[in-house]
C-alpha cells in the first residue's frame, strides 16, 4: 500500500505541475490543519443551529459565512448560508430557493452557463429557457428581453453568470435588473449569480461591476476550491434569511434544521477557508487577483506575438485561445476544451515561468501540426470575434 | 491563529471522547494519506471518463466501486456508480435515476426513513406516499399494499431502508418485492435500498436477509463515514448501468460524462475509503460488525437490568431507550432523540469501557429525575412496544 501511495503521489505532483485548464488555484498550503485529519468532523444540519452532534466546526463555518456576507454587503441577521460541496451545489440551493419563492417561475439561463444550471431545471421540472450569448460569451440581453416579453405571465428566475465556465465573461447584472423591471417583472424576479470563480475575484478588481445585495438578487454562490484553493471541492452559498424559511425543515433527529442540499456536510472546509481568509486576508486576495489579471495578459499578449489567435475579457483571468490539435498536449497541460478553443485560466498558482514554458512548448508542437506554416492557421473568428482571430483572413 | 486551532483539537478530542448518538465509526487512521492533503484532487465528472483535470483519484475510485458492486453481486459491466459527498446524496441520486425510469412513478417511502427521501421527492416534483411503520421501524407491509392497489395506474418507486434512522429496523426487501408483483406492479417498480449504515454491515451478519441486484433493485446507497469511518462525509452509490444512459449528459468541457448530482467531487473520499477496503478487507468487516452486535446487545441487556425501557431489533446495533429527562446529559453523550426516545448507535468506535462509563452516569443523572425512584419510570411502549417498556404497567 506504501508503494502505490508513494507512486500516486509522484503522479499528483507531476500533474499538478503541469495544470493549466480548470480554475483551481493548486497553490495551498494547509499543514497547521494536518492535526484535525484524525477527526470526523461533520456540519449536519444548519450552519446556525447546533445539532447534537459535538464533532463539528460550526464555529468557522459561520466565521467564513459572515465574512462573505460582509463583502456582498448583506446584514448578519439578514442572511442565510453555508458551505457547500462545490460550485454545482451553490447553483442547485440557489435556483431551488428561486422555485420555492416562484413555484411556477420559468429558468432563464445564457447557452454559455454552467452545466449544472440546465441540470437543476431538469431534476426540479422546471421550465427553463436558454438565453443567446454575446461572442464574448456574455448574456446577449436583447435575446433575453424578447424572451421575457414571450412569457410575461410567469415569474422570472434568472441565472447570472460572474464568469462563465469556457469564456470567463461576466453577465451584466444591472442590465437585467433593469430589463426585467422594465419588462413588467418588478417583484415577480428571482437572481441566482453564480459567482463560482469570479464571484471572489470581482470584487476586487478595479472598475468591476458590483455583486451585492443592495441589488435586488436573491442568492450569490462561489466556489471554495478556485480562487481560494482547497484539498476538495467546496463553495460557498448565501442567500437572504427571508427566503430559507419556507424552504427548511426541523429535523428533530439532529436537533437541527435542513434547509441545506446535503445532510451530512464537510467539515473540514470551513477549516481550510477559514485558514485562507486569515491568512491573506482582503489585501492579500487583491493583490492575488492583480497578479493573475497581469499573467492573463500576459499570457493573452505573448499568444498574439507568436501568431495564435487569442481573447481574454476585461474583468477575467481565462485566457481562450486556438485548440491545440495535439491530444497529447492538451491532455499533458490539463487544457479544457470546447468545440475549436481551449482556455488556460491563470490562478495564483500559475506563475510567468510556467506559462513560458507552456508557450514554448506550445510553439514547438504548433509547428508541427501547422508543417512549419506549410498549414494555415485556423479561423476562430466565430467563437472569438474577428478582432482576436490570426487566421490568414483576420489577422492585421 | 495557532492557540485557536490548538484549543478547538482538544474540544475535538473530548467530543470524539463522548460521542454515542451518530452512527459515525470515529476510530480511524488515515496518517498515510496526510502526504496527500496538499493537492487539489477532483474527480469531477464520470469516475469512470477520464476528464481533462488531470489531479483525481479515479484509479482508487474505480477500484472501491468495484469492491462494493462485487459486495452486493452486481457485475464490473453491468454497474454504474459513484463516491458521493453523503448518504443524502446517494439517496438523491437513487431516486432521481428512478424517477427518469418512471417519470410518472409515485414514490413510496416509510414514515421512518431517512428524511431526505421525502426532500428528493419536493425537489423533483414527484407525488409521495408515506407508508406506516411497526413498532420495530419496518416498514408496516400490508399498509404499503394497500396504498400500492390504491394507485395501480402509476409505477412504483419505492425507497427500502436498510437500517432506519432512528430505530435501525431493516425493511423487508424480500417481502417488498413480493407484494410489488403480486399487486400487478411488475416491470414497473424501481426499488433503491438506502443502506446509509447497514448496506455495509448487513452482509455480514449471519442469517441477514440479502441485498443484492440479483434481485429485481435498482440502486443501492451507503455511507463511507459511518461503518467505515472517514474525515469527513461521504458515501457509495452503485447502480445498474443500464438506467445511466439515459440520464447522463456529456459534458466536452470536461471531456467528461456527467451523471452524477455533484460536479467536482471530493477525490480524497476515494482514498480514505481505498485505504480501510485494504487494510481491514472482508474478514476485518466480519469481525468489527460481530463485535458491533455483541456490544449493542450487552448495552440493551444492561439498560434493561438497571430498569431502563430498551429496545434493540435483530440485526442491528441500534439501541433504543427511554429519552434522558437532563439536556445536558443528552449533549455531552451527543444523544440522538426523537420525541420519548433515544437511542445509541454501536459502532466499532464504541467500546464496552466507554458504555460502561455512560451506563454509570446515566443511572446516577437518572435517578435525579426520577427523584431516587419517587418518580415512576416512563412509558414508551408504543415507541418500542410493551415488552421492551419498564414502566410499571409493562415491566414483568
Amino acid at each position: 500500500m506504501a508503494s502505490v501511495l508513494a507512486r500516486y503521489r509522484w503522479r499528483l505532483v507531476e500533474r499538478t505541475e503541469h495544470h493549466l485548464g480548470y480554475p483551481y488555484n493548486l497553490d495551498f498550503e494547509y499543514g497547521a490543519l494536518a492535526q484535525l485529519q484524525h477527526f470526523s468532523i461533520n456540519n449536519i444540519g444548519d450552519p446556525f443551529i447546533e445539532s447534537n452532534y459535538g464533532v463539528h466546526s460550526r464555529q468557522f463555518e459561520v466565521g467564513v459565512l459572515d465574512w462573505f456576507a460582509r463583502l456582498w454587503e448583506l446584514e448578519k441577521n439578514e442572511y442565510w448560508g453555508y458551505i457547500t460541496n462545490c460550485g454545482t451545489e451553490g447553483n442547485l440551493h440557489g435556483i431551488l430557493v428561486g422555485r420555492e419563492v416562484f413555484p411556477d417561475g420559468i429558468l432563464y439561463a445564457s447557452k454559455d452557463s454552467h452545466y449544472s444550471a440546465f441540470k437543476a431545471a431538469r431534476m426540479y421540472r422546471m421550465e427553463s429557457i436558454k438565453v443567446k450569448t454575446l461572442v464574448s460569451g456574455e448574456m446577449d440581453c436583447s435575446d433575453f428581453e424578447q424572451k421575457l416579453l414571450q412569457n410575461k405571465d410567469k415569474p422570472a428566475i434568472v441565472n447570472v453568470n460572474i464568469g462563465t465556465t469556457v469564456k470567463g465573461a461576466v453577465d451584466d447584472l444591472d442590465l437585467v435588473i433593469k430589463i426585467l423591471e422594465e419588462s413588467g417583472f418588478k417583484n415577480r424576479f428571482y437572481i441566482h449569480c453564480d459567482g463560482a470563480l469570479f464571484g471572489l475575484m470581482l470584487p476586487f478588481v478595479k472598475r468591476a461591476p458590483k455583486v451585492t445585495f443592495k441589488k435586488p438578487i436573491g442568492s450569490v454562490s462561489v466556489s471554495g476550491h478556485k480562487f481560494v484553493g482547497c484539498p476538495m471541492p467546496c463553495g460557498v452559498q448565501i442567500t437572504r434569511r427571508e427566503h430559507i424559511g419556507a424552504f427548511s425543515r426541523d429535523v428533530e433527529y439532529l436537533a437541527s434544521r435542513d434547509a441545506t442540499i446535503m445532510g451530512s456536510r464537510n467539515g473540514h472546509a470551513p477549516l481550510f477557508l477559514w485558514c485562507t481568509l486569515n491568512k491573506k486576508g482582503y489585501k492579500g486576495f487583491q493583490k492575488e487577483v492583480q497578479r493573475c489579471l497581469q499573467n492573463a495578459h500576459y499570457l493573452r499578449n505573448r499568444l498574439r506575438e507568436v501568431g495564435v489567435g487569442a481573447m481574454l475579457n476585461e474583468l477575467s483571468s481565462t485566457v481562450v485561445f486556438e485548440r491545440p490539435r495535439d491530444e497529447e498536449f492538451v491532455r499533458k497541460w490539463q487544457l479544457a476544451c470546447q468545440g475549436n478553443i481551449a482556455h488556460v485560466v491563470v490562478m495564483p498558482s500559475v506563475t510567468i515561468e510556467k506559462l513560458d514554458s507552456f508557450l514554448h512548448e506550445l510553439v514547438q508542437t504548433r509547428s508541427n501540426w501547422l508543417q512549419g506554416g506549410r498549414n494555415p492557421a485556423p479561423c476562430i473568428a466565430e467563437e472569438i470575434g474577428g478582432e482576436n482571430c490570426a487566421c490568414a483572413l483576420h489577422k492585421k
